[in-house]
């Protein structure tokens, strides 16, 4: 694919993979973990509006997916954590080809001052 | 953002982006017309599974985003375009990152043989 002219009409994967992403909450949740969250607290606490109930709903489609791994230590606390696999690591260049559009075109234009 | 370890936790205009652009054939809709379609029964045939009301739905929140730009021409059809503005076209980044993403992750493996 170089350059828009040469982008196929539809890709069935490609609108498997936005459908998977563009989940609500998802990509919020995906960031949180990219950004370095492990545990579920974390993860609420970091992403406003998000429930306990759609945060655990989000995590268990994610582990299904393959693009999180949800690890439970067998300490005095039962410890778990949860982590991007290699396929969610991969995620790291869609977040930020997102992020690159959205601070060019959904940011609040400041007035250039004289 | 360079690295995932530098990306915050939480971004507002990312999540707001990824609820534009992860709407429900939303992803689809802006592919077609970075692949050329401006007609809405083009839309309609290269993204299958999506029916009339919902391409008309979409498209008038593409609008009203200031994605897409609707262009009525005044020869004998009435003919009516739609186009993506500066800002659509801006999408193609992210929808080459999501195809680049699914291609890795998302397609089946086929075994190697010897």
């Amino acid at each position: 694919m170089e350059g828009s002219g040469s982008i196929s009409g539809f890709c069935p994967l490609y609108h498997r993979a936005i459908e998977i992403i563009g989940r609500r909450w998802t990509g919020a949740i995906v960031r949180a973990l990219l950004a370095g969250d492990t545990r579920f607290c974390q993860i609420r606490s970091t992403v406003p509006g998000l429930s306990d109930r759609l945060l655990s709903e989000r995590l268990k489609e994610l582990e299904a997916e393959h693009i999180v791994e949800r690890r439970v230590y067998a300490d005095a606390a039962a410890r778990i954590e949860y982590h991007l696999t290699d396929m969610g690591e991969a995620l790291a260049a869609v977040v930020q080809s997102v992020s690159v559009w959205a601070e060019e075109w959904l940011a609040p234009k400041v007035p250039v001052s004289r």
